[in-house]
């Protein structure tokens, strides 16, 4: 039965991608070498980040003086390497709370530097705070900012779960960064964008490991260490596949439009009820419940069924959870509604 | 043309691995989705972690008290994760220097604590030393321990290019890491065996961020943040050959096999000389150069039209490294070697 992915990340990519990808693995560009057994440096994988590092500054037409490095694991690890970037530990940041994100984003750079928390209504922020961390997405919760605060200092964000999705106004921010598993890739690659006029020029007091440090990854062109060559290489049949497909833009009306479809249904439906406030509600990621545990149950069973899979909540939030990233088919939006429909319909 | 890969990593893995790991990419045990699109903490997923630990376990009776983790990108992020995982700034650590990746492991520890250097002939240790780092194999020199070094303290190894292809005497060891990308599977993903006994109970004065703490990955099963999930089912397959192939004693056996075959060549050949000290010669990584520039250039223009990859020497040593890790077939190296002699035979 063809399955309909809603899972959060590692999310679905096009069949295409994948396929793609596969064929990569096993004879890349008909060399007769798989593209993950050839060094991070041969020519061919040089074309490869090159041309990846080429489509993310076209299709979000990035400022020309940022960087863009990548970079191995998620960006979990970017919550403690970004302040050890950016400040010193007797600097303070401030953050945004928003959601589950933000609180890790708080627990990792306040064992760094000082934190000063605020929330998106209050936005306090004091004078001394070199930047301030927002989750453009909060995935578990299913919130987004839909215009980016206007503050007096610049903004880095976690935008692993909208990157690409979504215009940047660049000239807010001095730091980007997105693991590749929900929008982009398969797991195991950060793509950080980055003002550099935001790095200080000299070292921090307790500088970070010259392996966590931009800088050297700035120089190198990413090709410092041994680089996941793989995950790369799904980003770049992804952002091919995104600029093939009406780009940044076109991924935003769909996501748009995607999010319409389910919110529309949630709403409409008896059996449900949306989890997050609808001004905040995310494009990304619907959350909603069951109005019952019994429903909640049986509407798990009945979707399985139907090959929905994925929409279970997270663990600490429960109900369900659609994640509709750019690979996810507005198709497959529209075969969940009607799961929803024919389930409150047998039901009655 | 069929390539013979002799590429230092990421490197050459059996064809059947890159058709299972392409297989599972698009359609995974037709379950109708890919092993990219699903949550690492999904059943599917959790069975390939669980096998995939379970198979280093079994393939090197690995103690059971130790633990052995899945980490993000390479080895080179340990060479800073592991003294601050292990010790504290005012601590003092030794490394033996061999070449070119202990240069590389006393740079990133120096950084965080006092590095006491010392040569493998002296092996001269100071008395407040918490352990001694050792490159089991250099792979850029071609130099390897074929004995570990019998010291009063424990080793912590970087194993990245010998790792399944030679047996550890875990005794002596309280940290061992290595990257997947040379002989167990592509590049994104490192795995880390750790003895929890020489993890310091108490924080460290400065504690490394969580993300980096082996005991936020030993409390998670490796689960904390998103692995890099095709990397490790990659490792999974990986895994599964080498025991379907004999395991690490066959390994071991086949490794000492191939690099007989080409040591015998370099040395039997007058067109070339090995690199490496007769005694420390890596059955990993063969070194060697060719007699002259002429040669040199000559040499490797006939390898490759006659379909051998990945040959060429590290740029600040020049010459040729064929690589032969735990993929590499032994009629690969029987090639090479039927090479080397056809193009001193009509060189003549």
């Amino acid at each position: 039965m063809q399955q309909h992915n809603f899972s959060p990340g590692p999310a679905i990519l096009p069949p295409s991608v994948f396929q793609a990808l596969a064929a990569g693995i096993v004879n890349y560009h008909d060399s007769g070498l798989s593209i993950a057994e050839i060094s991070h440096r041969s020519p061919a994988f040089l074309e490869v980040i090159e041309e990846a590092t080429r489509l993310v500054r076209e299709l979000y037409q990035v400022p020309s003086h940022w960087e863009i490095l990548w970079l191995p694991g998620g960006a979990s690890s970017q919550l403690s390497t970004a302040p050890m970037n950016l400040v010193n530990p007797d600097d303070t940041i401030a953050i945004v709370n928003t959601g589950y994100w933000s609180e890790k984003a708080y627990d990792a750079a306040s064992a760094y530097c000082h934190v000063h928390r605020t929330d998106p209504k209050r936005l306090d922020i004091p004078e001394e705070a070199k930047y301030l961390h927002v989750v453009s997405n909060e995935t578990i919760d299913g919130i987004q900012w839909h215009t980016f605060p206007d503050v007096k200092i610049p903004l880095v964000a976690d935008m692993t779960s909208d990157f690409l999705s979504r215009p940047i106004p660049f000239e807010k921010f001095a730091l980007i960064f997105a693991s590749a598993q929900k929008n982009f890739g398969i797991s195991g690659i950060t793509c950080v964008l980055v003002n550099p006029t935001y790095i200080p020029d000299s070292p921090n007091k307790i500088p970070a490991p010259k392996i966590f440090q931009y800088k050297t990854h700035m120089a190198e062109q990413s090709l410092y260490h041994t680089l996941p060559t793989v995950p790369v290489y799904s980003s770049l049949l992804m952002l091919r596949w995104i600029k093939a497909h009406g780009g940044v833009e076109n991924m935003y009306a769909l996501a748009k439009q995607k999010a319409a479809m389910i919110y529309q249904e949630i709403d409409a439906n008896p059996n449900f009820t949306g989890l997050a406030p609808i001004e905040k509600r995310s494009i990304a990621n619907a959350c909603f419940y069951g109005n019952s545990p019994e429903i909640e149950t049986q509407f798990l069973t009945f979707a399985e069924k139907r090959g929905i899979y994925g929409i279970k909540g997270f663990p600490t939030i429960g109900g369900f959870r659609a994640s509709m990233y750019t690979g996810m088919p507005i198709e497959s939006v529209q075969y969940l509604v009607e799961t929803m429909q024919q389930f409150t319909a047998q039901a009655l």
